[in-house]
């Protein structure tokens, strides 16, 4: 793996790369929004990125880098769903070969949506496998890349074009007090704090984790990696993973401001406002960050705040059960 | 009224005003849907424009040039929902008063909307009443302009601005074949065959109309035009205009390549499909285009199509039931 770390800069360099590639997703606002949280709200819609995830952003900026020929078995990616699926529809539009190894218990269609990208899906049991090391030997034997979803610099500049281009969107007398991210290993926190440093901007970056998997939180505490007690147990699949990834961890100790967390509870909430104010399909880890704000407003009163949903991949009776849910 | 024909370059000066106020919403496709259709197609998402539909545009191009002072009483809107809330919430950032009149029936989310904007709601009984005159008598008494959904030029030209958007985003090199806009009275076509023409583009205009509401089909067929049998009983709400308005039929009996049906099944089946492959919230009405092309698929078999889906106000049991239809 490539743990380089990345400058800032690189965001912007990421960004040129994706122009005319990536959709460049609206940020969205709504009076109601705003009225209840007691701030003003931007959100950042990425489910509306293509594969439906901000995933697609560092996928691309990575893939596209690679020189022709060197890894005649295309890419390996492990994922619990989105970062897969990037990658899957990323090696498409390149015409690399890609495997993609997912837990056995992931959304149904996030493993469809591979397998139309032409992606070979592998399945592991979470509770009892390592994904890494699966991985690692697939790509070992057909002479593959491991593109791992938050442990390589282009990974992590990619995810960062996301705050960039919502800071390059508002008009330069509009001062963003905060950005507030998902978060499971910590790609898009790590990247979002760059793309904050390369546009020139102070805003405070906030990664927001489900309640009972807060490796980040505790982990930013203690000054090391530390690993949840369990692997599953949440609705944010996408959140769910074991411990943050070591070069995002590196980026976000020195320049995070600090982690939020929600309950599954107030993320089915905060599904229910995008559907209704914003007219967004967010999956469950992809509302982690409204969420965040739903469980704390008091510390982001009268502040100005981006909100990056992160993600809309999520099985319908999952959708419908946030949405009756009330 | 006023029912000067625009000309087609106003659609420029519409998106001018637009600039930096309407949110530029994105053009998105997926590799699953063209597939299905066998088609190119490109989904404009104006379920993303402010108030959660294409409306927003029209009645911001309109206030926006209204004299300080001429009306005291502000504004009047008859709508079954979506051009209400739009001007209500065009009105207060323009600081006028806004009376919006409502049917009885209309989704109780559109109602709220248009009074947390501030507006007064007066209902109507669709069937014994007729929603102009009540409009016209509310509008003499307190000094108010009536502004209608179809029947002013910079209402239409406004609706055109979310056609010529998707124009610009694309290519230079792409060729767009054919558009298809969701049609209730009228104006949203109208608008768009104008955006083609300010483009300089040849793309054919379709309306898509509910199967029994479909007065623009009949009434360019008979040159003249004519009601619908009945006012009620489609889950499109939000297209059930009783007769295609005056000044919109002018201009789409001129420019309009033709017009498309399809049933609530078929239009539920548009929602579902925008939820999973686009993760976009469509209301019924709003997902017509889609559900037209899904009923008329060889109609446009390898050509590229763009599909505005028009509005994203939708009561939540309404889309569950959109989704569990399967």
């Amino acid at each position: 793996m490539n743990l380089r770390t990345p400058s800032a800069p690189e965001v912007l360099d990421a960004q040129q790369r994706l122009n005319g590639i990536a959709v460049r997703t609206p940020l969205l606002r709504s009076d109601a929004l705003d009225e209840q949280l007691g701030l003003r709200l931007l959100v950042k819609a990425e489910c509306l990125q293509h594969t439906g995830a901000f995933k697609f952003r560092g996928a691309y900026n990575c893939l596209a880098q690679l020189s022709p020929g060197t890894y005649p078995g295309g890419v390996v990616a492990y994922s619990t769903g989105n970062h897969g699926q990037a990658i899957a529809t990323v090696a498409r539009m390149l015409r690399l070969r890609a495997t993609i190894v997912m837990p056995a218990d992931a959304p149904r269609v996030k493993m469809a949506a591979a397998e139309r990208q032409g992606a070979t899906v592998v399945t592991y049991d979470r509770q009892s496998e390592r994904r890494e090391a699966i991985a690692g030997e697939i790509a070992h034997r057909i002479g593959a890349l491991v593109v791992p979803p938050g442990d390589h610099p282009d990974i992590i500049t990619g995810q960062g074009t996301a705050c960039l281009e919502a800071l390059q969107d508002l008009a330069p007398s509009t001062t963003v007090d905060a950005v507030v991210v998902p978060c499971g290993g910590g790609g898009l926190a790590a990247g979002t704090c760059l793309a904050v440093a390369a546009h020139g901007a102070q805003s405070a970056v906030w990664a927001a984790e489900p309640e009972a998997f807060d490796d980040t939180r505790r982990s930013l505490a203690a000054g090391e990696r530390l690993v949840n007690a369990r692997l599953n147990g949440s609705i944010c699949d996408a959140l769910l993973a074991p411990t943050p990834a070591e070069l995002p961890f590196a980026i976000n100790r020195r320049r995070l401001a600090g982690v939020l967390t929600a309950t599954d509870s107030q993320v089915r909430a905060a599904m229910r406002l995008l559907f209704r104010e914003l007219r967004l399909v967010a999956e469950p880890g992809g509302a982690m960050a409204l969420a965040a704000l739903l469980a704390q407003p008091a510390q982001f009163a009268g502040k100005t705040v981006v909100a990056l949903v992160s993600g809309g991949n999520v099985d319908p009776h999952v959708f419908v059960e946030a949405l009756l849910a009330e």
